[in-house]
């Protein structure tokens, strides 16, 4: 940390004379921005870059220096990468970050090049960052160590702000952005493509420095999961608010992570997961990213997981307010009414509060002794979660006017938000100078208040008793659906009764009536093969199916592997949905509850969290699927078991709970929902292991 | 026109000359931006205000104008309001604007003073712009008519934007918005509660304005669709774009309409279709509101409406357009890969074109020479519709070499838009003076494309051969199923054969299995009403049901009037989907199709048109319902008779041509979707006349 951040020597290994290129750029910044520390350019070339003197190599650099290099920055081809490693080893250097590019991201000769460079490092105890790291910078020691052209900004603004990008343009972005708000900061890393320090690991880092108020994160991808939870732990303790924009919402945002960055990218949705179970904030729209940390710094993440935050919005312009009411309420907020105290002030004044969501001053909100008592009143309102400030006008040409009453009512335990209708940047300035969190757009405002209401306490560890050995001892067989089944059994789902019967075979102990459907790990699809008969009433009807499947599925597939036709009890019940368990190529393993059929992807209404999931999650997951509103009450339609559907859920989560990450994925579709009380049944499994399993 | 934009006269009736007070701003912002008219500010106790002669009223003021004064600003208290108004008609004003409040928006009382105002109005020939208004503006004029203490700015910056807002802070908002960024501005109007002068009649003012280039309306709610539908047409063909952005998105936003501007209030879903339907460009973030002016203006709406739009993206940072890449993915863009001229311009410069959806110039972009044939390759590339470029660091510190080759080669036909990774105000507002798209953040970036892609012509007008007559006879009847079966059936809808049974009677000409229903408009819940009994299989059994049915339907409903029992023949077939048809408060008719059954109203998986629709929105409308993916051949899944739904949408949809608006809301659920060629069959209907029909 030290090494990265407050080095007292620095190398500038393959640093340019020529102040157009990118590479001539850290000398320059590090002086810019009175670095106090010894910086060693290395240019074989020359002797002198910059005006500074130069070092051919960074043996003679050290020689110089009297002791190691702490911190080098290699921006050399390729090709000499290896190398410079090597000699960065054998100088002792602590911390080496890679601007050069060409190794993960451009398949997999670069990723070989990449591993062997860690493992050079590892074994010469020298820690990397990079490659494709634009450099690391700590604004209080001036430390601009970064070929990112945003730091050429006459001025750095110190302040709690600390960022870690995956993207290095994002860097001087954020820094740009920020600085025009005010906004100051004091770590900012370039982490590039993480062959070595992670994301994680260098939050947790941040965590334990003094200067550093709240973790900004720029992510395009999850690479070190379990780094990042351990840190997100650790920030929590500390109080400090770790915050994350990320993209990969869409598939092209996928696609594009994947192409800019060699990572790897699973469903959004499962980063969303990632995200909530470890109470990190995440933002979906940029300018929040710099904004929502003033909600955060100082508080800490909310207990209450299921009801709906109440806000409470005031205002001078009617106007104004609507455009912030519109999209809190697009982003699942609820609003408080004014409490009595705040109605009576406010009729003392002329002014009828209405049934609406919003406590609208008029021309006497710019009155100092209304405005901040009203403030206040709703701060100390036991039903409201947090308070809107939307401010007119005055927020343009009199910024202490506009806020003078909300700097000297609003401080404290509750969340202010300020939301300006103008373009107000000095206003904005105030309100950051003094810790308050302003907008400048409505959604930007509505996104960072509704990522601060997400902010949870990751729910308790209680994964229940569960002795995973009978469930590992099926697993060999869970090759097709009755092996499937099994498994699920023994995770303590009920399935509909079920029995396998081999050609000619027509009698089976389950009662009419019946399905039949073919028995091959080979065949993917059975209807399409003709290997499902429905509605079965009786024993001739099924000796005819079993013979009808066995000829379908020979036709249609004659190379598969046929186990048999496995004969169930035909199911009704409530709804149909569907469970799944994956392995996320992010955020590791994730359980996913959506409605039963094959349109789930297509319609999007499927929840999935961290697996496992202890009840309480279970019954939050079965909250937020839409299409179950009607087993859970909706229009006095009859109630399914909700109890056995989270039972099966957390079942279904435990999966994460073998050894190994054996299990690829699993999937019950359709799970029949019975009315409540009358239970679950599975009706059709899935288990894929990892390939060589 | 002339008038409310450009009098030579203004009187300015209760101005305050106590400069703190509202009242005061209109004279005081008049005077500072070089408003060349007189002004007669109307103060009765007052011969002086602000510095300037005043006049005691309107009648002294006249007198000593020589002639009527052209436009009258009405800032008198609300029980003054009328007899000024009196005073307008006798003084030959041709427009007065009202400040005061506490009309429509208070309730019934006000409305009605609010009606007996503009009934005095149009009577003497005087034309009224609020109440609630803020006032009028003409940049180019200098006749900063308000009192929205925006135009405290020191300067206006003249230019082709004309606003609209029925929100009055909102036009210091934007103004104040657009301004930081170098937009200029033409007419501004806070039109208040619209009692008399609509957003559609000013809009079709601003069409025939020669400094306006794009009309911007800030909406809370449609008043006059038709004013603004007719306007709209205008506008098209003037070639000048109408953007709107209108709150009312969520549930909160709409109550607060209602409260905050007496309106009503329909699902945002019609109100969409309302802009969609006539060519308005609808952007859903405020910023978008004032950026996309820049990509319509000089451009048609496009005739295609189907296809997904494709857009090439390029840049010199992968970190930032992977920020637009992905907010575009979210708003359903597609891209176009670069064409083989680009691709090998690419390579000249060792640049390799991935498989990802932008074309990442790195380092080399910085070279002009590069840049902009690459920008010329992509506009001329026939496969797409659009580019946006994404600038990086060089956009905060060097503007005219961040945007130079996209001013030099970006000006066409094919929209360019412009993303500024960093804070970068000038380069956006160079890219402003040159008439390009810039934008602030990934969010408005793409809201602004997704709005200008969704502009189409409005679709052709061939309602097709309808004669309503015998729709019209049968509507007297359609107070039950029966009845409202009969109309569908009379719009053309297939419905599957119904009969009716008295008390007694069991038998009918319908095949079995059959459903039977009770029938009686009384009773809303029929299934718990122990009214229906579903797959019947013969005479007996459908003997019981009857009298089952007569049976719990009494119990149930004792003083129900009931008509009988519908018997039906049972229908099977892919899926399930509702037809609706309703009268919305805003937007007029609309037709609505969605996923049958209870739950659309929570997953929202519906689409909305105005009606009538014809054949190819049908078609559209079913494409758009993700739901029926199942019956669109979604994984080879049998398709379902798309024609014979798609007629039976248009069928419902000429509910709209029953002349007079006696129909409220009309809905068939569920219809039934037969396979491919097998067509569609109602099985339940439902018609709500207006009251008093």
């Amino acid at each position: 940390m030290k090494a990265l951040f407050s080095p007292d020597t620095i190398a500038l290994i393959g640093a340019s004379g020529d102040p157009a290129k990118n590479t001539a750029r850290p000398q320059l910044y590090l002086r810019k921005h009175g670095y106090k520390g010894r910086v060693f350019p290395i240019n074989p070339t020359r002797s002198e870059v910059l005006g500074e003197q130069a070092w051919p190599d960074l043996k003679s650099a050290t020689e110089a220096a009297g002791s190691a290099i702490e911190h080098a920055y290699v921006m050399v081809p390729k090709a000499a990468v290896e190398g410079v490693i090597d000699d960065c080893v054998a100088a002792g250097v602590k911390v080496a970050s890679i601007y050069s590019d060409g190794f993960a991201e451009t398949g997999a000769d670069g990723l070989e090049a990449q591993q062997k460079l860690v493992g050079r490092a590892r074994q010469g105890g020298l820690r990397l960052i990079g490659p494709n790291s634009m450099g690391a910078v700590n604004v209080q020691a001036g430390m601009a160590m970064t070929t990112n052209a945003g730091f050429e900004a006459p001025a750095l603004i110190p302040g709690p702000f600390s960022v870690i990008s995956q993207s290095g343009t994002a860097l001087g972005g954020l820094l740009s952005r920020g600085q025009a708000r005010g906004f100051g900061f004091s770590k900012l890393l370039s982490i590039g493509t993480e062959s070595d320090l992670s994301v994680g690991e260098v939050t947790r880092f941040l965590v334990d420095d003094d200067d550093t108020g709240a973790i900004l994160l720029f992510l395009e991808t999850l690479r070190f999961p379990d780094h990042l939870a351990a840190a997100a732990r650790a920030a929590r303790a500390a109080g400090k608010p770790v915050i994350a924009y990320k993209l990969g919402r869409s598939d092209a945002g996928r696609q594009m992570a994947v192409s800019h960055s060699g990572a790897l990218a699973g469903p959004d949705e499962a980063a969303d997961a990632f995200f909530r179970h470890h109470g990190i904030l995440r933002v979906d729209t940029l300018e929040a990213l710099l904004e929502v940390p003033f909600l955060a710094m100082g508080r800490a993440p909310s207990r209450k997981r299921a009801a709906a935050p109440r806000v409470a919005v005031m205002s001078t312009t009617g106007g104004g307010a609507a455009m912030v009411v519109d999209r809190l309420g697009l982003a699942g907020v609820e609003f408080a009414a004014p409490p009595e105290s705040v109605v009576d002030k406010l009729s003392e004044h002329g002014i009828r509060t209405g049934s609406g969501p919003i406590v609208d001053l008029t021309m006497v909100g710019a009155r100092p002794d209304v405005y901040g008592p009203v403030l206040r009143g709703l701060i100390d309102d036991a039903d409201c979660d947090a308070v809107v400030c939307v401010v007119g006008s005055s927020a343009q040409f009199r910024p202490d006017v506009a806020v003078g009453p909300i700097l000297a009512e609003g401080k404290g335990d509750k969340p202010v938000a300020v939301f300006c209708v103008p373009e107000a940047t000095e206003t904005l300035k105030v309100l950051a100078d003094e810790g308050f969190a302003g907008f400048r757009t409505p959604e930007s405002c509505a996104d960072a208040l509704a990522a601060f209401f997400h902010w949870h306490l990751p729910p308790s560890e209680d994964a229940g008793d569960f002795d995973p050995a009978p469930v590992e001892a099926l697993l060999g067989e869970a090759k097709d659906e009755e092996g499937a089944l099994k498994v699920f059994q023994a995770l303590g789902v009920h399935a509909a009764p079920f029995q396998i019967l081999k050609k000619g075979e027509t009698t089976t102990g389950i009662d009419f009536p019946v399905a039949a459907k073919v028995l091959s790990g080979d065949i993917a699809h059975k209807t399409e093969a003709g290997g499902v008969v429905l509605n079965i009433e009786n024993e001739a009807g099924l000796s005819a199916a079993v013979e009808k499947i066995f000829d379908n599925a020979q036709k249609a597939h004659p190379t598969a592997d046929i186990n048999g036709v496995l004969v169930q009890a035909m199911q009704s019940g409530l709804a149909e949905v569907l469970i799944g368990y994956r392995l996320d190529a992010e955020a590791g393993p994730v359980v996913v509850l959506g409605m039963g059929g094959v349109l789930t992807e297509i319609t999007g209404d499927a929840c999935v969290r961290l697996a496992p999931v202890n009840l309480e999650t279970a019954h939050e997951m079965i909250a937020a699927v839409r299409g179950l509103a009607g087993i859970r009450g909706y229009r006095n339609l009859p109630q399914g078991d909700l109890d056995a559907l989270a039972d099966a859920v957390r079942a279904v989560s435990r999966l994460a709970l073998i050894e190994g990450g054996v299990i690829k994925e699993a999937e019950i579709n359709p799970l029949i929902v019975k009315p409540k009380g009358e239970g679950v049944a599975a009706v059709d499994g899935l288990i894929v292991m990892e390939e060589g399993r």
